[in-house]
């Protein structure tokens, strides 16, 4: 049985992936791989997905450069979730941020914006700016 | 509008949330929150989930006694992924190892275990060792 065999895509042919900074431990993104999409990142070392919204794959920076190297890749106990430990190009975020997670839960404020702009996406993305995710 | 309808499930009711560790930065497991899960882990403190399989709302730890204590919580830039940073007690998978992401990819052996179990799932779990998943 190869390595992608042993994964469990869902229903949609679909599988979360982490992805997170090798260096810093920071997580960066989580996007979905179908399996086409995971043999990509592991044969060329660049992370890929499958996106549901433009129904493509797309590999990670291919608009802004911002490219993501493979460190290692891990699967979960179930086989179901994909862990991919990435040095990242620039930042991760199409909104500028280096991570995509940079609304924290504040319980008086509700979601609040933390980290700064390392990028401004208008220039990186022009008016693309939402599709790259 | 709150804080919980501002995140946008997907069209089974569910949100992937990773669970990092606040200390070590290490990624310890993915499971589903449903807007119940994600509301009951913000009340209480305590990680909850949606067990896809057995149709039900779980707490971690509720078996094992190893809960994981929110110290904060994150969405992303679209609002469809929850990163929960965490102190765990004892350790995170079912299998009795820290991290459930103990399935490294070796390109010569395959999907090749790492880390070694904290704990013996048998002596915890009984013979209920798949369902606290």
């Amino acid at each position: 049985m190869t390595v992608t065999e042993k994964l469990k895509f869902n229903k949609d042919g679909l599988m979360p992936a982490i992805v997170q900074d090798a260096e810093s431990g920071e997580i960066l993104m989580l996007a979905y791989m179908n399996r086409e999409a995971f043999e990509l990142t592991v044969k060329t070392g660049k992370t890929h997905f499958y996106s549901r919204s433009r129904k493509k794959l797309w590999c990670k920076g291919e608009t802004s450069g911002n490219v993501q190297t493979v460190a290692a890749v891990y699967t979960d106990c179930d086989y179901d979730t994909i862990l991919v430990k990435v040095a990242q190009k620039g930042a991760a975020c199409h909104e500028g941020y280096q991570t995509c997670f940079h609304h924290l839960l504040d319980s008086g404020a509700g979601w609040k914006i933390v980290g700064e702009k390392a990028f401004d996406p208008d220039e990186v993305y022009g008016k693309q700016s939402k599709q790259e995710k």
